[in-house]
């Protein structure tokens, strides 16, 4: 496994792959690497010859109140398991490599940013857009492999390829869950066990919408807990809707700790 | 040489020369070709081995009261002039190929479009950032060439190339002048003999600056025109200065005929 910090290294690495002809699968990531991520890699690792992951906690994507400082940084553990999971190049930058000057440019994706974590989290998105086409530009994947579980995010890095004609087909894949229902993040390391077991109304509420119930059955399911936003919307424009099938999203927070979670509504 | 209209069989047919270890040069065009672009031509074929143009009158930077429609275009000249010069291959989309939805979203590239150009024509360059991002998708240039003509153009497509880590070399190349100084641009064609005699006080007050007169003996000399701009730049920052060396950049209008034109200050 080759591990490079610098864009020009990382880079050449990867033209020298497609040079040879192998289809390049990427998983960017901000580290803490847990089940989630490792699934990606997997899907990855059978659909590509040659894969890679990044592991870069971008500051862009975090409003100034957020917790860039507090999140999560395991790079040993992270780099033994994409060893294991057979990752040929990881790339890990540091701020300074990926910006080296503030960035004049931006890029932004009207129409899908605006509701729940773009309403929530105001220039979430541009940070995400802005470094996944820089990332897409080092790398240059075929393939690039999003979680399902950030909805949202997923159909945003969509809108991008398709708008910008970018070369990488996007593949979004299953959240993963712990046995007790709740999606896989990062940020579940923040959570004391009470308030784990709170933080599952989440999965619960959710899983109630796909059963069937309605807005108010799932509210009262998040009773104990804050919740930032619980929309049924349009899968493509991302606007709340009464048809089907749709997504269900939520975000909710536990004491300092913010989740967010969706399930399909068939 | 090859001509093609999607942006599909474009790719196919650039990532086939890329796969065989070719280098792609590329020359980003709106049609009506002129020595200028045959000059941009020559140099990307004399340092790379597949040339490609792109022909497209992108409506994206023409705001609502611009000259989109009376734009020349002269497509049967412009695919002879590309076979004599050696270009491999045209790429000659229409607009619902380029935009088969509106795009939604945007590439902005802050502090460097407010003046001149940007000032005067307000989403130009957001129109100009998002083609070239596409364009550079869909071709995967190892070069891409445009005219020092366009000087605020080319310093902004470097900042996008910068910024966004694309994975092309920007070359600037050196303006071409018709015998009377004045610069080459599609829009000469509109003047009229009067108003060509007229325009030519912009290379003579550009001139005039580059020997060594002021801003208000170039003024002097546009005595003639109407003066969108007159500005001495710095070359990084395009922010006025008094320091060299810089780049004087003006527009003037005549007739119903807008130019550009600019020259640096050693």
């Amino acid at each position: 496994m080759i591990t490079s910090a610098r864009r020009a290294e990382a880079r050449k690495v990867c033209d020298a792959e497609r040079a040879t002809g192998a289809t390049v699968g990427f998983v960017p990531t901000m580290g803490a690497l847990h089940d989630g991520h490792r699934s990606l890699i997997r899907r990855a690792r059978t659909q590509t010859a040659f894969v890679v992951v990044s592991i870069f906690v971008n500051p862009a994507q975090f409003g100034p109140h957020e917790d860039l400082d507090a999140y999560p940084r395991t790079m040993e553990a992270d780099l033994t398991a994409c060893d294991t999971e057979g990752v040929d190049l990881v790339f890990h930058p540091d701020a300074a490599e990926m910006y080296p000057d503030p960035s004049r440019t931006s890029v932004h994706v009207s129409g899908l940013t605006e509701t729940m974590e773009g309403a929530q989290r105001p220039g979430h998105f541009d940070g995400v857009t802005l470094v996944c086409a820089k990332l897409f530009s080092v790398v240059g994947p075929c393939r690039a492999y999003f979680g399902r579980k950030d909805a949202q995010q997923l159909r945003v890095i969509r809108q991008l390829v398709d708008d910008l004609d970018l070369p990488v087909e996007i593949v979004g894949c299953e959240t993963v869950r712990d046995a007790d229902g709740l999606a896989l993040s990062s940020r579940n390391a923040y959570l004391s066990p009470g308030e784990r077991a709170r933080a599952l109304a989440l999965p619960r509420a959710l899983r109630a919408l796909a059963d069937g119930a309605d807005l108010a059955d799932a509210r009262a399911i998040l009773g104990g807990v804050d919740v930032d936003y619980l929309e049924i919307v349009n899968p493509d424009t991302l606007e709340p809707t009464d048809r089907r099938p749709a997504l269900a999203c939520a975000a909710i927070r536990v004491g300092g700790t913010r989740l967010i979670d969706n399930v399909s509504l068939p």
